[in-house]
């Protein structure tokens, strides 16, 4: 690119309708000047070849995404990690904010993704190592999505739950168990206290456990859990399949007595999700296998904030993620970014339920709640509701305890003393 | 796990029925004991609870994944790249494969990545760097899936080209450029000897380019050029989109005229393509667009043969990679892995065209033929075609020039002396 056509890729924010544009943060490590790259990088996921040969014209003006900003800093030694078949050049580390018109693709997910994930971005001339950081998008860009249908409250609604955490669980032994006694641990985590017994996102329309007979077994379980305690129980079938086979398992499943179904979003991909969403009856509840896969190393990929806010615009009311502790390798800040990208306004879009899991039981709820902050959570154990030694039943009663000495202001360590649930879930 | 736990994962292949099998090839650095790390992968990816509390059963013998092989090397010096939120311990790099059953998940492309590159992969204690290098079916397995529809002889044969590699040619400008003089451009790639005109991947369904009539008007001119040249030619028309318009999108675009539809498998979603597979009455291509944020680092994410074999699984009939040179910061052994995956034997499966892509002009073809070593590939330069200084008729007949040198065994060079078209490729 000569200077001029450098320059033609950057603008500044006041020079653009600001409501054609979503706006992209990427990171990325770079051979050669970043400002070249930064060009390139704008032009390679927008117009890279702007005119045709002999034609006076210049499609950049309406069609080119324009770099906003552009930080900088030399790193002497070169690339941060190794990198097969890198450029060659001098190596600075980038930041820059690049504004995108969604004209180009508009209100499509597969589109919107080819555009600011794709090759234009991944082999961006000189750019081996990029993340993209972060997504926002104007009003007039969200307008054409629907976003969650239920949202948190609606869930609540569903629930009659309020002022609290909502408690899943995951029925484990999650693979192999038939639908007889997998309903029977769903109906024990109900009676001890679980809002929505839930499958495991592994957990498909096996010929083992069929997707039609679980969900009629558990249907009634549910039913007989909520004249017992005298409250909505929830059940949350992972419907998980085939893109085609979707909305009639969805159908089987609310049909039989579920009352939540689950996708896991990138397996089925993010425009199937939205496909469900349009299709669902009940709340729809997305995973996150295979996200880690480009979401773990800081250097290059996605940030999974990303993704997550790719679900709410699909319409995920509540969304499953990685969350705190050492297992799930995730950093705080990171589990936070995605907590907050579920609550904090998005255009008309209802907020998405977090539900930050992994390996939680009743001795880490008070450690996610002063995290976050506040109650519109999903605290999801697996193990920690049906490995517990006391079962299911005791498991779940053990959570619900946590939180009682929670909101009373009682140590949890404390209020142990009186339930052995509770203390079980401790040691 | 106990000493006897960890030894449950374990197995020697003649101990399985391979037959019920997938297997897995993992590399990845843990922290702590790698005989460990080895067993929670495959544990936590299959059965990662195989006991009800209180109940004598193991559903490990039908249901876990086993590890068939395990070598593991002490890294002293740590994880070679920071992660964060690193699991703490003596670090060891590994390789490893798997047996997971494919009975746990069945013949859905949904359930296949949940399992093989869900949450248990990723998150299995100690193993914060974890790469899926390979995937390989059991016969069994591939039964129950359709794969490419006319493979690469159907291509050839649509195309009536035999003994030569199939030429494409992307579109460009190709974003902003209305279809009439879209057409026109793809008119003149076809009379200069294009087999096949494209759209870009980024271009959609876009107000400035609706499908229909961008296909109508491609349609009819790729009628005129056939008729003019005596040989078929084709027009791919990308129809990326939301997964629950791509069939009627399909419909549009064949019955204007295109002779073959692209998708980008992740943006779309590969049960999205296996979907459209069942529907297509025409090629099925498939696009690149993500794979790079997960593929690219060799320490972590996935290796894209596992992405190119998925593919084909799901129907892809022409793969487009990441083609060699350094434009595509793709090392070549990388390049020939995917050629192969869509070439070599894969049950009944029909081989999927391959076509490494990127930068290419007739200056390139001599090298890519070499590489492959074989005509069973597809060459798609863009601006080396339709960015060639006597525009793209001009572009199309240097790569077709570049052929016949190649061909009749003369230096491209030489025969460029007798050619303007091809002269001016090689400038």
């Amino acid at each position: 690119m000569t200077p001029q056509d450098i320059d033609a890729f950057f603008a500044s924010r006041d020079a653009l309708i600001t409501d054609q544009y979503i706006e992209l943060e990427f990171t990325f490590e770079c051979a050669g000047d970043p400002r070249a790259a930064a060009a390139h990088l704008a032009s390679e996921q927008s117009t890279a070849q702007w005119q045709r040969i002999g034609v006076a014209e210049d499609f950049r003006p309406q069609f080119a995404a324009r770099v906003l900003s552009l930080v900088s800093s030399p790193r002497p030694a070169g690339f941060s990690v190794p990198v097969p078949a890198a450029p060659a050049g001098a190596v600075h580390a980038c930041r820059a904010v690049i504004a995108h018109p969604h004209g180009n693709f508009g209100p499509r997910l597969p589109n919107l993704i080819s555009a600011v994930l794709g090759e234009g971005v991944f082999f961006a001339p000189g750019i081996p190592l990029i993340r993209l950081e972060d997504i926002r998008f104007p009003a007039s860009y969200l307008a054409a999505f629907e976003g969650p249908q239920f949202g948190v409250q609606g869930v609540r609604d569903q629930l009659q739950v309020y002022g609290r955490p909502l408690f899943f669980g995951v029925i484990k032994p999650n693979i192999g168990l038939p639908p007889e006694p997998f309903a029977q641990l769903g109906f024990e985590g109900w009676m001890g206290g679980l809002d929505v017994a839930k499958d495991d996102e592994m957990l498909a329309d096996a010929p083992y456990s069929p997707l039609a007979t679980r969900a009629a077994l558990l249907g009634d379980a549910r039913r007989r859990a909520e004249v017992a305690t005298g409250v909505p129980k929830g059940y949350l079938a992972n419907i998980t399949d085939e893109v085609d086979a979707l909305h009639a398992l969805h159908d089987t499943a609310v049909a039989a007595g579920a009352t939540m179904v689950m996708v896991n979003t990138m397996p089925v991909g993010l425009s199937g999700v939205r496909a469900l969403r349009r299709h669902a009856r009940v709340p729809l509840v997305t995973h996150f296998p295979f996200i880690a896969s480009f979401s773990r190393l800081p250097l290059h990929g996605v940030h999974s904030r990303v993704i997550t806010r790719l679900q709410r615009l699909a319409g995920a009311d509540v969304i499953i993620m990685p969350g705190f502790g050492d297992r799930m390798m995730t950093p705080e800040h990171e589990v936070m970014e995605n907590v907050q990208a579920c609550l904090e306004p998005m255009g008309h879009l209802k907020p998405s339920l977090p539900v930050p899991g992994g390996s939680d039981s009743a001795a880490t709820l008070e450690g996610v709640y002063r995290r976050i902050g506040s109650v519109d959570f999903g605290f999801v154990p697996g193990r920690g509701v049906f490995g517990h030694p006391m079962g299911p039943r005791g498991g779940a009663a053990s959570l619900r305890q946590a939180w009682d000495a929670i909101a009373q202001g009682i140590p949890v360590r404390e209020y142990a003393q009186q339930y052995a649930e509770l203390r079980a879930a401790l040691r």
